[in-house]
């Protein structure tokens, strides 16, 4: 691997930390910034990245779902280019470093290789992506799938923007973007253009901050296993007349299987599997709960996520046997509504080697994790293109206007990014 | 043990029978009855008993609190009385037998004794006491306490009607009852003038519809520990980003909390400990919850009854270590909140074994059983007065417009009281 030379990495750290300050002032909306999904945030910040990108010679075009494209050519415009990015809006009062991370690094890679004289045999593509955030439109990663033809065709008519009521086609039409490709279920890039993709991202958890490393290289997005709408049928009754026999509890069924998936979890964690188990809806119901009435009814979710797909199978496997023993056991029916799934979208291993290794060369610490949370990767590495995540070290979690992204750690990660993108264009 | 001629047992059923009508017609309020505290339902049962009462030829008074007094006149005015009854007012859209069957039954006793032409040796005495359901003035056993001086003094002025807003003492005055013994602490009734106290009552469980008995010797009121108001408090965070070692789960530690709970008090019932415990309120906050989102916060409710004092204290200790244990495991801090505690009131091993010899001379089939709901027996026993009360078989729990009791069982409950209040009266 070469080295770059420092004075290259310092020029790239100085446009990026410059970058972030412009658009976090272009966007703010105290406490936070807000770029909104297909809205004025996105606008924004394209026109300030579009403008950036041009002054290091890169061609800037957006297609028709509003994709921000910025080339750095390569010397054989025919090849598949190296392709980075991540996507531009935000969630309402968020911080500004959720998605716009990955794609103002990708410009301060296009400028450590400007500032270094380096003409790439292969183009570099970054991407601004459009609508990530599922809190404006329900639906996941929905620009990237855009961008590839993969949203349901209907998703222009039937998708509606939470705060505005509007349709993604009126969003668009706004704009003056064209929501026919989306309808006609058309890809407005071919994957086979694309050598690989390459996301920065800011960790949403606390392990890097916890574990004091400045960059993780990701090994896989999980995938997720969900019901969000599942209950507990019982009967209410007095809670002093009833004895346990004759009890039907939804509470205390409820905490019973809630408890054994607990126990599961920590029983596969400490035997090395991913995963991680959330209820984050628990709740008997407001209208009829008194402290001295045992609960007849308990609505709840369960959210479950592994980066191995046959482990969440078989986990739901056992969750549907679990409650039925747990209901017979205590005369309470489990109804766990409609389930929604993701598949894991698993890192190219190619493409963490090289990060790993670009990393050591570079002197910076750093260790493979899974991502808990989805990502605008899941998209590429579903195509079959070879794909990595660098997690960046992040304070307070993010979706939330106290993300705090050190610009020494953003140094590390195009310490790291750098030489190996160098490298995988040629 | 004396036997009772078949007639007076059955003019006894008739006279119950027609009276459970008349007074379930008088204060129907579809669905089901109302009769609310100081309120008009009250004042109708009274009207009703008292003319019956008269028939009978007891002395009907009604004391400064509103208490209803029914004497059986014995041939020695100077002895303690034996003493029945049960409070008359009932939960908005109740059924009509909470409460009114002791009362009603106290009077059918006394026209079983009228019918046979029996002179007592001593009074019975019948109570129709008022505000026992704590639906409307926010007290345990309010009109038992008032009658015996044991409300706090400021009570009359303080405690307000859920559904008026207005004053006990304005409650009072609009009836021309007068609320200065209460804030004087001053008794009505002397407990050295009670001879023994016997509440028959409706089981508000499924125990004899289970087993087929109509009838049940109660052993004891169960005490009561309750947190109404506990809570536990992590941290909200993203809930596929975040490892299990990181975490500050609310619901997983609230879970965890309740789930050794029903564990102890599974071994516990199995080693023949008398226990109950509910959690009837588990609470995410609706304003914040998600089921992408670990909570920070749960809200819960717990109520754990005994007859056995001792054991409610162990389990207080033992709950507090288990908190402090499974919270700094989870990264999470337990508050219980204001704890609220009952007396549990053990019943007279003397009236409980007539009572089960009664129904052995009966031919009716009975057991013995704690009660897990409050009654006023509980502020009688407190005072030392011998108490017992006899449960009758009730389908569908009580405080709700389907409690179900049946003529038969009642019949069954006079073959038992009827000898051994005789016995008692002498």
């Amino acid at each position: 691997m070469t080295t770059f030379p420092d004075h290259a990495l310092a020029t790239a750290l100085t446009l990026v930390t410059d970058l972030f300050d412009r658009l976090g002032a272009a966007t703010a909306d105290p406490p936070g910034i807000t770029r909104a999904s297909y809205g004025e945030g996105e606008v924004i910040a394209q026109g300030l990245l579009s403008e950036v990108a041009r002054g290091l010679g890169m061609e800037v075009t957006t297609d028709a779902v509003g994709t921000l494209r910025m080339v750095l050519p390569g010397r054989d415009r025919s090849l598949p280019a190296v392709t980075m990015g991540s996507h531009l809006d935000s969630v309402p009062h968020g911080g500004n470093f959720d998605g716009a991370a990955g794609v103002i690094m990708g410009l301060g890679i296009a400028a450590a290789l400007h500032a270094a004289g380096r003409a790439p045999h292969r183009d570099l593509l970054v991407l601004g992506i459009r609508a990530e955030e599922m809190c404006w439109f329900p639906a996941h990663y929905l620009g990237s799938r855009a961008l590839f033809g993969l949203l349901p065709k209907d998703a222009p008519d039937t998708l509606r923007r939470v705060d505005t009521g509007r349709t993604l086609a009126e969003h668009m039409a706004a704009e003056g973007l064209d929501p026919a490709p989306i309808r006609a279920g058309r890809a407005l890039l071919d994957p086979a253009r694309i050598a690989c993709f390459i996301e920065p991202h800011i960790e949403q958890g606390p392990v890097l901050v916890e574990e004091g490393l400045p960059v993780a290289v990701v090994s896989g997005i999980r995938g997720s296993l969900r019901y969000p709408q599942a209950s507990a049928h019982g009967a209410h009754a007095h809670a002093g007349a009833v004895p346990r026999r004759h009890r039907r509890d939804a509470a205390m069924a409820t905490v019973a299987l809630i408890a054994a998936l607990d126990a599961r979890w920590s029983r596969l964690e400490a035997s090395g599997a991913d995963l991680v188990c959330t209820t984050g809806i628990l709740a008997t119901d407001p209208a009829l709960h008194t402290s001295t009435k045992i609960p007849g009814v308990v609505r709840f979710s369960l959210d479950i996520r592994s980066q191995d797909a046959a482990l969440l199978a078989e986990l739901d496997d056992w969750l549907a046997a679990e409650a039925a023993r747990i209901g017979a056991a205590r005369g309470v029916t489990f109804d766990f509504g409609p389930p929604t799934h993701a598949a894991p979208a698993l890192m190219d291993p190619g493409l963490r080697a090289l990060l790993v290794r670009s990393a050591a060369n570079a002197g910076v610490k750093a260790r493979e994790m899974a991502s808990g949370a989805g990502h605008d990767s899941a998209t590429f590495a579903g195509l079959g293109i070879p794909t990595v995540m660098l997690f960046l070290r992040n304070e307070h979690g993010s979706h939330n206007p106290d993300e705090a992204l050190d610009m020494a750690d953003v140094g590390a990660g195009l310490a790291v990014l750098v030489p190996a993108v160098a490298e995988l264009l040629g």
